[in-house]
């Protein structure tokens, strides 16, 4: 377990001992933390159990660098996901190397079952009974299905708007399910409220700092996976700006820790129909909450509240924020499928879209090698595909096959 | 690699010393074959590399139990899935210890990967550029996703019913998808004279002998997770038959080649409205074709082609049938769901619900060991539970929560 020495405020820069709050007592919600640990003390554990000797198959490999303890009994096995790299993928887009990183095999099928995991153990360790949070799906159903896995009861807000493959994985691991007439903020205002009135354990990540923690092992392993090596770029799809946060943290910490000297830079993706963080990034100034209008529901966010992580990461890394339309998102959905077999939702793909067209644009060189994150499964809403993929409808003969070839 | 050394016809009893069949040319589809191959050399290898000391997270870790020599280039990770025991699950129902194997994580969300796997290297390492099968589903998507990883052609068949997950899966992957008017049995024959006027690889597990190989990897890692014990039941949802077959293979290798003295008894699982196996498992005669009627598609099969493998073993093991209604399954998904976290499609369920059953019925005694396939993820087919899970639809107001509560 990291010791976890001081949280400090990303608004206004003030830091705390204690780690009680969630957010900065002065700011309220626009004062969301940033974790800092007893550097000196990890980079002992580390020095005595280096990161080429472990051998746990899960994100808890990684526990001296998270501020939890342990798994919890039961609860199923997330992270340690693979690094791909497909030559018909890399040559269809004219790139040397791109590496995928597969976090569509959670558990619940998305990269947010890594900070889930980071939750229920701080819950559990807490003595809480409950946890819950609001979430336009993946952080839900995420949520819902590791918590059942360590027998916690969950509940779950969700907004009118969510695909049903996400609702009913939810509905069948949840203690309780809220689906809130509304958007994603109205979702997000209910759940905050009766996460307050009832006492249990918050898992928005969009404000519980430790759940970046959680998030941060996806870039641990993609240095380890990549032989102690860091990208010269990482690419994320990006909502509330969770994501890349933990990422960018990881690789800092990584680079503190006396682990590599490098750090990479950090492509933010998003649809063009929501991309608040995106026009921030690039015009160096604070997000403007906008009206959001994507098929792609998990990066689906008008008023991102962890942004300024998010421009922070960006910003400091030399990085670039790029956009890409649905009809971009649902092209790199297929060309995931055909090339490399993994079938993405579209913003678990968004990503890689984002890739290519900063590849084609000059932003991304084609010798520096670049880390993709593949957030969620195409299973949790495949719908989004209707139309884009051929299907040959045709009577039970094979001179139908024959005729269509 | 294995060195198979005959093909014998489950029918029949002859045997081949060529492996360039799939079925026995004397008695045609009816005529499967099973693998056999050079045990001495296995011992060997075994001897040489203990299973103890391998450490290839996926089902490669076998390569010398399996017909195939390595994992091509590029192919997706399958296999080496976890396996759990949940308190809450087994005090549901009233039972020390039940294991479940949880293939829901495999990189199409089922089992049938094992089998793609296996079938895909075969391919490749036989020289041919594509490779086709008729399926339900799960075959169909698993065949898809991981042939497209390899970088070879996939061509799929798939009746008119078929969840829109699945479609929308196999439709982003594949390089031709064919959606024929009628059954699985309708789609089962017209690809298999395309897949002989083409001469694309046959990947129909139901008739090919070498896909069996695959799924008995399954077998071999909860052997392992079991700390190298065999439990006393295996459960296993049956549609075509080639799951249980393969798990009751990879038993009866480990016993040959001294690795065990145990073998387990297999519990056979179906649904209640398309039940051949099981009823011929009972009754000790041949299967005969029904009209299949379940919310389980993955094991929605009438006209059971491998039956002769499964009906044989559930029998020589000592073994059982059980069949489940669909209002069981879906009791049992939920279950799974709230106890374990495992979100499982109605034919991954089923295993589950059999087992249950089974527990209540005396079949199974209360300290027996028992470890269930849990074969596919509910993302893949999540509108079975429509109707099913509770959802709280409420306005944006904490006070409706607590009127919930």
């Amino acid at each position: 377990m990291g010791k976890v020495t001081r949280l400090i405020c990303m608004k206004c820069g003030k830091s705390y001992d204690s780690c009680d709050h969630l957010v900065c007592p002065d700011c309220g919600l626009d004062g969301i933390f940033e974790v800092e640990y007893d550097y000196d003390q990890m980079r002992k554990s580390l020095d005595e159990n280096p990161l080429r000797s472990r051998t746990e198959p899960s994100l808890f490999r990684y526990t001296d660098m998270l501020p939890v303890s342990q798994a919890p009994p039961g609860l199923l096995k997330s992270g340690w996901t693979p690094l791909y790299t497909f030559p018909r993928l890399n040559q269809a887009v004219g790139h040397e190397c791109i590496y995928l990183k597969d976090d569509t095999v959670n558990p619940s099928g998305s990269l947010k079952d890594r900070a889930s995991a980071v939750a229920i153990s701080m819950a559990i360790e807490g003595g809480n009974p409950a946890i819950a949070c609001a979430s336009t799906g993946n952080a839900a159903s995420s949520l819902a299905v590791l918590a059942a896995s360590a027998g916690l009861n969950s509940y779950i807000f969700v907004p009118e708007k969510i695909p049903h493959a996400k609702l009913y994985q939810i509905g069948a691991c949840a203690a309780g399910v809220f689906r809130v007439k509304g958007t994603y903020e109205d979702a997000f205002d209910v759940a905050t409220e009766a996460i307050k009135r009832w006492g249990w354990y918050n898992r928005n990540c969009a404000i519980n700092p430790y759940l970046v923690e959680g998030k941060k092992t996806c870039a641990l392993e993609i240095f380890e996976q990549l032989d102690y090596n860091v990208p010269d770029w990482l690419v994320v799809s990006v909502g509330d700006g969770c994501i890349i946060s933990g990422q960018w943290k990881a690789f800092r910490e990584l680079k503190l820790l006396g682990q590599t000297s490098k750090l990479p830079r950090m492509l933010a993706v998003q649809a063009s129909g929501c991309k608040p963080i995106v026009d921030a990034c690039n015009a160096s100034c604070d997000v403007s909450p906008v009206e959001a209008c994507t098929i792609a529901d998990s990066i689906r966010c008008g008023t991102p509240r962890n942004w300024r992580k998010a421009v922070k990461a960006v910003g400091d890394s030399g990085g670039a924020g790029v956009s890409v339309s649905d009809d971009e998102i649902i092209a790199a959905m297929l060309l995931l499928g055909r090339k490399a077999g993994i079938f993405a939702e579209p913003a678990g793909a968004a990503g890689f879209a984002g890739a290519r067209k900063a590849i084609e644009e000059g932003i991304i060189g084609r010798d520096e090698s670049v880390a993709v994150l593949v957030t969620g499964s195409g299973l949790k809403d495949p719908t989004s595909l209707e139309g884009a993929v051929e299907i040959a409808d045709i009577p039970a003969s094979v001179e139908s096959v024959a005729d269509y070839l």
